[in-house]
């Protein structure tokens, strides 16, 4: 096993089209539907970084901000932000088209986590991360401090312990005052 | 229209089983499909509290401890904590059951936030909640929390404006020191 | 096991969102579709009653009143009326609400029989039901007219052994001259 | 409009293969996905007799006999027994093979009662059914027998209207003594 | 095993309905959705012929004439056409009616290849064909250049291999001069 | 509208999970199931080239050779290889992935072709294509000759007005000898 990955080696980027199927009474995606969607993507994408069998662990900051419409295109695109032993944070961007329109916008972002299992079923270490671009550099620094806030909102980190998260809300005062 | 709900007015509990449709290759209900099911029953209980059509805004805090497994029963039960204007929040937990085991346990809990929109689709004001019981005054105060970390982590607050969330974790270093 | 058990310990509710997957070309809940939602909720009540693997083995008087259609709330009630020896009949009831429109009204009602069966499939026999409210008594009653009805009209009970009908026709004509 | 027409005319015949989406966690074809095929291979043939689209009324007399195994195929055979109006019951027969086994063994029988509407979606008059061979008459003869059984058991007629049934258990205590 | 079949020992016939399940944004059959119905009428065609498991190979020379629509009955009818070794090429015909109005036109025909396969999953011999009919005779001689065409534009036969394409090009040109 | 377009603009690539509801009994995806992914990725390609609804118009060469197995990755990408007033080519090429073991297999190729309609349903001209790399121009060539191909076995064109297909075959033997 590779001992470090770069975000590329676990990116992954699915099309599809919204079908009645996937629609809710007022034609649009179903929220729920489009979470689905993601949970595949982002599986395959943690399932690159670590070579394993993936399970789902948390779901954050999943925020819509616009409703792909029946007869739209979702692209999906995926990759592994942070790897924390055996845990994998994914980013997920969503683009909905309407290609005869030519109209094109940014659906939502969301953060899945995986953990990655041997086949018992156990826990096991995966890759770490090394960054390469601005953007990843950012979304790897991000990480620590979405990790503590799910932690803590999860009452499984105590608020002192969330030092990351401290500093970034310092860090924002002070650099907003 | 009320100008106040209790949560208990937007309680709704639905019971499914795990069919072969629902599994991902380990034979385990799909993080995507539970999804799903969550977004349903958080729907159905934002349209109770809102006598209207609702689109999900966003999902926060899906923490997964348990993987039900194929023929499981899977209970959900979702409710209203606290209106913000146009938006509500809905907390979700999920039971998983194998009935002739006799086992029961947790699956995960989640908040999922829902707009209500009229006719035309925009934003339209939402009973205020007054919370009865004391899990119900508990999901109330914390709603504001995790307003907070959302619209934060959404880079739509800046951190400083975050007073809810200064307060805990000034709190939570107090209090365990 | 239990020897006896109450109506309410087989108790189920499910709630459920009429989507587009479900409807048929007038945009309605397909029949097939609520038949598939009542199978699987009286499937959990039979479960439930027995803590046993079950398998579905009739279905009568199944009545659909009112069509529920796109968007509207369905919501299924099932709890087991009478047990006679490995077979259990389940009665399910089925509401439809708009909830936008404060509409709420009965589907339908419908009585699904199961089998409890062991781990090589063979049946096996299962608690009594002993019935507590009122509801429940005539519930319980009307199991034994509608099991003759159901071997007398299936060829494997002859009509004079039809007993409880018998009684039931006689009781009847009575009643009303 | 015909007047009259023959069981024949509204003969349907569907041939499916039992595929894991359809099947319940013993890998055997789920009992509510069955009536989901039936409703439809039923309705179709309700759509042929009529001319006219169709609602699902009832359901009766549907009794599993053996039930269909991951990878079996099954064959649905539908038409109309006899009509009253504007409903119309249809019967239907299930098979079960598997094929490079060379086993076939029936299913289930059933019948369902459909409603023909108009574009209004009111209740309209459909030809009366002219049975042709032994089966077809003795299947006439038996609906209005189910028909009062259905509407005595639903509440909707009195016992002492239900002259065919009294007839048919009266015969059947004779036959038999 | 029988050495020899005749096409109607293979002869499937399946009904359906185009459910909103089943259609695009253009409320129209989904052609991958009636590609998807084709492929399981054809395989249970195939195990007719050759009572084993049988694999999709190859699909070809599918045209679509006509789109059915929401609400239509679609009706599909299969037998194989000719046997090579462990492979048989299945002959699919598709109809398309819209009851209530009473038309009723060809949607399309299509040719699948299936493989039969034994227990381990290796290609196993099946039957010949031995054609009946005049439309089966036709069916049966096209075979062959259909199978050519097949290999040669898959770049697994040398077009001086196709023989049957060779003469039926010479022929063609011939007959027309 | 653009008058020429290259074949890199409407490529479209799209990444899926084989989940059971995808598998057939041996646990294998469906070749059906295949079939309707490749039609949604195809129909977006033909959107892409020629920013309209699409509608699929015929299906070739579609060889299975490996099938993918529960659990595994596919990805599909597909690219318009040439156009022909208002219809369009579009192959498609499916790999198939199990991560966990590090094992890559191309699944197929096929050859979907698409019309573009306008709003009323009418075939409507789309841009023309220049192929650009090696591979691109080779399948920009071969779609000449799998269009006579189709048209001929369709018996829509006279096999001395396949022009390219005879001198694809005087070639091939010319080559070889």
């Amino acid at each position: 096993m590779k001992l470090e990955k770069f975000p590329k080696d676990s990116f992954v980027i699915s099309t599809e089209m919204v079908l009645p199927n996937d629609t809710n009474p007022l034609h649009n995606l179903m929220g729920g539907r489009l979470l689905h969607l993601m949970d595949v993507v982002a599986a395959i994408s943690a399932q690159k970084h670590s070579n394993r069998v993936v399970v789902t662990a948390s779901v954050d900051n999943v925020s819509f901000k616009y409703s792909p419409k029946l007869g739209d295109t979702v692209t999906l695109e995926a990759k592994v932000t942070r790897a924390f032993n055996s845990s994998m944070e994914v980013f997920i961007r969503v683009w909905s088209e309407n290609i005869p329109n030519g109209t094109k916008v940014e659906t939502n972002t969301a953060f899945f986590t995986f953990v990655a299992v041997d086949q018992t079923g156990r826990p096991i270490i995966v890759p770490k991360i090394v960054p390469e671009t601005d953007s990843e550099k950012k979304l790897y620094e991000g990480a620590l401090q979405r990790r503590e806030v799910r932690l803590m909102m999860a009452g499984r980190m105590k608020p002192k312990d969330a030092k990351s998260l401290h500093q970034m809300m310092k860090d924002g005062m002070s650099n907003e005052e």
